[in-house]
C-alpha cells in the first residue's frame, strides 16, 4: 500500500514512518509518475489544477485524499469519484496563523495604521492620530478593550481568535448554524442577526464557500451595521456581496473593510477595492502554512487502517 | 482646600467627591485663574508649557501634582520647587492602550501590512505576501508563534503586553535594572545584553526618557542582532541612536524597524525614517488616553489626605 506525500511543504516524514503504507513523496505541478498511480492514499497541498484532474483520472485505486486546506475546493472540483474516495480536510491546521492574521487585521482597522502609511509615504506626520486622544469614544473603533466583536462562522478559527480578543478586553460573540454556549462565547444563529448587527464595533466573517454562505452578508445586512463597524473577512470572499460592501464604503455606511479574501483572487485591476475608503486588501494571506500536518495525517493513517470513520470527511 | 482637575480630558468627578478638598476644573492650555491659585493638589493632563511655568510661578500652597502622563517630563521641566511639592506620574494608566499598540506594531511588522498597504495604493496585488507560504521560516520574522520577543524596560507596559505574546505563542524574555523572575517572565540586567540580542526576532523597546537610558540602543548593540530582527520603539526616542539604526535599516543588518517615538517629535521632514526600508512611522499613538484615572487619584488623595506614601512618586 502506498501513501504519497507532496514536495510542496516540509514534512517531518520520519514521525510517519511505522505504518504498513509506503511513504513516497510526489511533485504536485506534475503528473503522478506510472510508479505511483496504484497508491491508495495522497496527501495534497498546492496541488496544479492538471495534476488533480490527471489524477482523478488515471489513479483506480485511490480511496483517501487527505488534503491539508481548510477549504479543499480544488481537490473537490477535480472530480474525483466521491463515491469510492474519501476526502478528509486540513481543517484545524490553520487555526493560528488564520487566527493571528486576523487579530492583526482588527488591529491594523483600529489604529489605522493603513492609514500612517499614507502619511509616511508622503513624508507627513499624521498628528490627527496620535498624542492625546479621547480614549474609546462612542461611535468609533479604536481599540479592542469593550469593543463588541461578531464572529459569523464560529468554528476553529474562531475559537483559536477568542483567547487574544478577550484578552484585550473585547467582547465576542458569535453566529454560526445553531445557538448555544461555544468555548464560554454566545452562539447564535442566523435569526438572530437582525439583532446582533446594529450593536457591533466589529464583524468578523469566517464562514466556509459554499451555495449556503453564497452573499450572505448582503445590502440588507450591510445596512444594519452601524455606520463605524468594520467588516473582517477571512473565510472565503464568496459570503459577501462585493458590490454592496464597496457601496457601503462609498457611502459611509460601514466604518471600513479588512479583506484577505475576495471572489476573485487575485484581486482584479478594476475591482473597487483598491481605491474604497477605509479599506485594508490583504492578498490572501492569513493562512497558507499548515501547521501540524503529520499529526493529522498520522491519526487519520491510524483510523484508515483500523477501518474507522475519519477526522475531517467532507 | 482646593484640589483642581483639568478639563482635558473626560474624568468622572462624581467618583472623587466625599474628600476634604473642594474640586475645581481648569483649562490646561491658558493660565490658571486667580481665585484658584491657592490650591494644594493639581491635576495635570497636556498642560500647556506656558500654563505649568506659570503655574509654577503662582501657586504658592501646592504641594502636590498628579500627573497622568506615565513620563511627565513637561511637569518635570516646567520650574515647580522640588522641595515642596511631590510630583506623581500616571504610570500604569497607560499600560493597556500602549500594550496594544505595541501588539498591534508587531502584529504589522511580522503579516507586513505595511508593504501591502504600498501594492494596494498602485492598485497591485502582493502576490508574495499571500498564498502558499513557508511555516514560521528560519531567519525571518513571519508571525509570533515561537518567535523570541525580548522586551527592554520591563515595567507595567510589558506586564500588560506578556499575556498577549504568550497567547499567540512568543517566547518572551525581559531586560530591566535587575535581574529575576517577573510575572513569570525571565528578566535580565543589561549586561546580558550581548548574549540575549543575537537570540531575538524582536526586540521591544519600552524605556523612559532619561539620562541613563539615553542611545542605549546604539551602532554596537543593533550589531549583535540577527539580520532578520525587528526593533519596535514605544518608550522614548532618545533611548535609541536613531542614525545608527537608520544605518542599519538602510544596510539590511536589521529585519526593520516600527516606531512610535523619535528624538524629535513630529518627526522632522528631513528624517531618514520616512524613506528607510521596512520601517513603520507611528506618530506617537501607543498611548495618549489614560485609563483609570479616577482611581488613582481617589487613592492618592486618600493618602496625601492621610499625610501617607503616595503611588507613582518621581
Ligand atoms: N484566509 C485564509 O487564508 C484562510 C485559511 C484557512 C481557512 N479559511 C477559510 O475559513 C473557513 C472556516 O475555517 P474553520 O476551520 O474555522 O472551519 P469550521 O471549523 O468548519 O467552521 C466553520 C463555521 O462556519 C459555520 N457555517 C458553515 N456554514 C454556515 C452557514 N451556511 N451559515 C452559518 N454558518 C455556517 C459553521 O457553523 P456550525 O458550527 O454551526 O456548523 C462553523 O461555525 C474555511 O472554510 C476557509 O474557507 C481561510
Ligand atoms: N508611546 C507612548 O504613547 C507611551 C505612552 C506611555 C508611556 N510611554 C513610555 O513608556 C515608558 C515605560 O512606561 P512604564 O509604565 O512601563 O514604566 P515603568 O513601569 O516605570 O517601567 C520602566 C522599565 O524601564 C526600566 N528602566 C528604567 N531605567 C532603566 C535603565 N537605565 N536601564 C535599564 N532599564 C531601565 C525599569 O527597570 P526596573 O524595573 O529595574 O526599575 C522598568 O522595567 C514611560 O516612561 C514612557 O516614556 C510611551
Amino acid at each position: 500500500m502506498k501513501l504519497l506525500y507532496p514536495t510542496s511543504l516540509d514534512l517531518d516524514i520520519d514521525s510517519l514512518k511505522g505504518f504498513a503504507p509506503t511513504l513516497h513523496p510526489y511533485d504536485v505541478k506534475k503528473p503522478i509518475p506510472d510508479d505511483l498511480i496504484d497508491a491508495e492514499i495522497l496527501v495534497a497541498w498546492t496541488n496544479s489544477p492538471d495534476n488533480l484532474s490527471d489524477a482523478a483520472k488515471r489513479m483506480k485505486n485511490l480511496k483517501w485524499i487527505q488534503s491539508l486546506a481548510a477549504g479543499p475546493n480544488d481537490v473537490l472540483n477535480a472530480g474525483f469519484d466521491a463515491k469510492s474516495i474519501k476526502i478528509t480536510t486540513g481543517s484545524g491546521l490553520h487555526d493560528h496563523t488564520v487566527a493571528e492574521h486576523t487579530l492583526a487585521l482588527l488591529l491594523n482597522a483600529a489604529r489605522r495604521f493603513f492609514e500612517m502609511r499614507d502619511y509616511q509615504l508622503q513624508g507627513k506626520w499624521p498628528a490627527h492620530l496620535g498624542g492625546p486622544q479621547p480614549d474609546r469614544p462612542k461611535g468609533r473603533f479604536t481599540t479592542l478593550r469593550d469593543a463588541r466583536v461578531l464572529i459569523w462562522g464560529f468554528g476553529n478559527i474562531a475559537k483559536s481568535l477568542v483567547p487574544s480578543l478577550r484578552g484585550l478586553g473585547a467582547e465576542v460573540k458569535g453566529v454560526a448554524r445553531s445557538t448555544g454556549v461555544r468555548n464560554g462565547v454566545e452562539v447564535y444563529n442566523e435569526d438572530h442577526l437582525k439583532d446582533l448587527l446594529p450593536e457591533t464595533d466589529a464583524l468578523v466573517m469566517i464562514l466556509p464557500g459554499s451555495e449556503g454562505t453564497k452573499h450572505v452578508l448582503n445590502k440588507e445586512r450591510l445596512g444594519l451595521l452601524p455606520n463605524h463597524a468594520w467588516v473582517v473577512n477571512v473565510g472565503r470572499g464568496t459570503t459577501v456581496d462585493e458590490e454592496a460592501l464597496a457601496d457601503a464604503l462609498e457611502k459611509g455606511e460601514i466604518g471600513g473593510a479588512a479583506l484577505d479574501v475576495f471572489e476573485k483572487e487575485p484581486l482584479p485591476e478594476d475591482s473597487r477595492f483598491w481605491k474604497t475608503p477605509n479599506t485594508i486588501v490583504s492578498p490572501h494571506a492569513a493562512g497558507g502554512r499548515p501547521q501540524g500536518s503529520e499529526i493529522l495525517i498520522a491519526d487519520n493513517l491510524r483510523k484508515f487502517l483500523a477501518g474507522q470513520e475519519l477526522k475531517n470527511v467532507i
